[in-house]
């Protein structure tokens, strides 16, 4: 079993200066490999990089370090491994001569300072740095009648900027841990559900899915909605449970792994030849915007309407002016006439609408923050709901498009016409289950 | 002297799905406490919350965790605390009665499960969740003797989600800390600085700044702007150093400290009563969704449009079909007919406008990926400049909407017409530094 720490190095990371990409970059790699990270910890420069690597390799059979490779004198790493491991720092000449040519490229010299990084500890191999100064570095520390193939502890340090880490890391470091290591591959599946608790999706999936197999389960809560994640070596359980999940929840997944809604909605709509216009009153134009961080998505979003004005309701979307007056901006009958709007203006196969109270103010008691009127309009019909999101704004605005684009995908697959409340027309336990 | 530590929980963080934000977010708010991050780790659900809770009281006077605090089973935190500080847990009558109201609210009932979440260790001081289920929790750790200002050990436990863990930290930790710790108090301004690079900055300022007095330097870029931050306990030296950061920068200072530029849009507009509109092409309704973020933002936003397909632009806005066919889309007689075409259609004192190529395709050697011409109108006349912004789809467009935000707010100050190159009319020595 390896176990695996990466340690962060980097005052800049623990100001909340820069934020810490490259644990992300490395876990999403090493489960390539069927490897999970154990433990991450971050250390300023200097001295606690020492302390941080000691216990690193007194814990973990792999221990991962970036940062601290460079030419100046809070760069560290190098020789606190040098020392950890017992190993002298001996100038390599190859190291040298490519930093020279690298150097010398940019019409630099190679000063006392920067020749540092060609210090290697005795028997470290180096990883080259093909997009800076400083390379890499493995070190493997074997206790005598460890089996070949199984270093006691591996120790790899890498250089702090992305742009020099990622490329050494595909290039160097997953070769090596390919040939060196022997791992047991994880396989993962993860379902987005939207419209379901964290609590309730556990209800609903824990108790079946436990006498299936021995499953690692995983949630992931975001507002609205939550990713679901089954993690097992047995790939074959996974396909399995993928059955019994979309069986329970249904509808409610509206992706797989890291697909996003607007993704899918996108995707779904290139795929089906359907055109989209978004009439946005509480959404200011969150929907479009969404949808527009999709690349490809001109060839679907037509136009987007943000009416925030009851005046610009009338004039853009030809909302009848005693709608507004009878049930007020955020009604049903002012949504579908929204949607419908759009979409005969637009020309476009389907448009979604949303005009609701997003707060702080605002409110009333019959129609408190947090009310909105969602509607989707497509050649069999419209379909329109209303959604109480109790949140503050930009997040009642994040949940209120995800409901919206929900609508989208899910006419894409029955009609507007026929979904209720919402959802496909055959609700499942977890839609039954929802307010 | 306040050692802290950060533990951030979740099998998310160190399986790459999600990056950690939390840690940047509390090292940021506690530096203004005179306060740093020695230290950080992260460990997944279960077991290992508890190993590093442990590790961290020894070493470290105050440790934040977060997450795990939510219903489901791998949701441990709460009772690790309880068991590592020796304190049983009990039912917090308070909590459950919020937690049903809560949950009642949006018609759920609580069950088992969810009621772990009114657990609350011996002695620990709830944190309430004003936007969750799980609320935080403080508990300390004192050893006979100890001054009553500094408790020997602070844990502070806070959900996960940053939704729910911001507000919390802003209305309950922050205050919590300020009671109880001891502090050396630090000052800092922060201006936000748009349209200059981070190095030209530190050309522009340190030097006169150095001979001012002994200041902390910081710095944070982001795409095409930089936050220059000056911490000094000294406040009065503070304020003589913003005279002279001012005048250097002028109007390329678009906000102080924490306020972004969409705020300072409204809030400008709202004081000047003025109204906007926005005609957004390649920026697909994030200026409108921006502005919208802002309360209030409903008394200046009158109506967006977002016309991403020639026949709308032309529709919607009333841009003469021949510019689009002679110009091109992204062109600026485009840009103009769109600001000016918004402004009359929808009778708001401003609007601004914005065609470019997000990419990754559609770019052409004249009008390669990353062009964008952007406008705004109002009744002083038009003002319309061209950029250059190479970097991926989204940043693309969040720095689109940056430049065409801060063109409303200079045109509110100065008008559109007097505007040079986007900027005020007189050009600073920042602006005049510019590519």
């Amino acid at each position: 079993m390896i176990t695996v720490e990466v340690i962060n190095t980097g005052s800049e990371l623990l100001l909340g200066q820069v934020t810490n990409t490259h644990l992300g970059f490395i876990a999403r790699e090493l489960f390539k490999l069927g490897l999970r990270v154990d433990r991450q910890v971050t250390v300023p420069d200097g001295a606690a990089i020492r302390g941080a690597m000691s216990e690193g390799l007194a814990r973990s059979s792999l221990v991962i370090v970036t940062g601290g490779l460079g030419p100046t004198s809070d760069d560290l790493t190098r020789d606190f491994a040098a020392e950890l491991l017992e190993r002298p720092l001996r100038l390599n000449q190859a190291v040298l001569t490519k930093l020279t040519d690298y150097l010398g490229r940019r019409g630099y010299g190679v000063s006392e300072l920067t020749k540092r990084q060609a210090m290697v500890p005795e028997g470290g191999e180096v990883l080259p740095n093909d997009y800076g100064t400083a390379p890499g570095l493995v070190m493997t520390h074997r206790n005598v009648g460890d089996p070949p193939h199984m270093p006691d502890h591996v120790l790899i340090l890498l250089p702090g900027p992305p742009r020099e880490l990622k490329p050494m890391w595909t290039t160097y470091v997953m070769p090596w841990l390919r040939t060196h290591l022997e791992m047991q591959v994880m396989h993962q599946r993860t379902w987005r559900v939207q419209g379901v608790g964290e609590s309730r999706v556990q209800e609903l999936l824990e108790q079946a899915l436990r006498e299936l197999h021995d499953f690692e389960f995983g949630y992931c809560a975001r507002p609205g909605e939550v990713d679901f994640r089954l993690i097992s070596p047995d790939q074959a359980a996974l396909t399995r449970a993928d059955a019994v999940v979309r069986g329970i929840l249904a509808d409610a997944i509206y992706a797989e792994d890291e697909e996003s809604m607007e993704q899918v909605v996108v995707r779904q709509s290139v795929a089906a030849g359907k055109t989209i216009a978004t009439a946005e009153s509480c959404t200011g134009g969150l929907i479009s915007n969404r949808l527009t961080n999709v690349p490809g998505s001109s060839a679907v979003l037509q136009a987007g309407y943000v009416t925030y004005s009851n005046t610009s309701k009338t004039r853009e979307l030809g909302v009848n002016p005693a709608l507004l007056t009878t049930h007020g901006a955020v009604s049903e009958p002012v949504a579908r006439a929204m949607a419908e709007g759009a979409r005969r203006l637009a020309g476009t196969s389907l448009a979604v609408a949303a005009t609701g109270i997003a707060g702080p103010d605002g409110g009333s008691a019959e129609k408190p923050v947090g009310t909105v009127w969602l509607a989707v309009a497509d050649e069999t019909g419209t379909h329109s709901v209303r959604r109480k999101l109790s949140t503050d704004r930009e997040t009642f605005k994040l949940m209120a498009s995800q409901v919206a684009l929900d609508l989208l995908r899910l006419s894409l697959k029955y009609g507007a016409a026929r979904l209720v409340d919402g959802h496909g027309a055959a609700p499942t336990a977890a839609v039954a289950g929802r307010p």
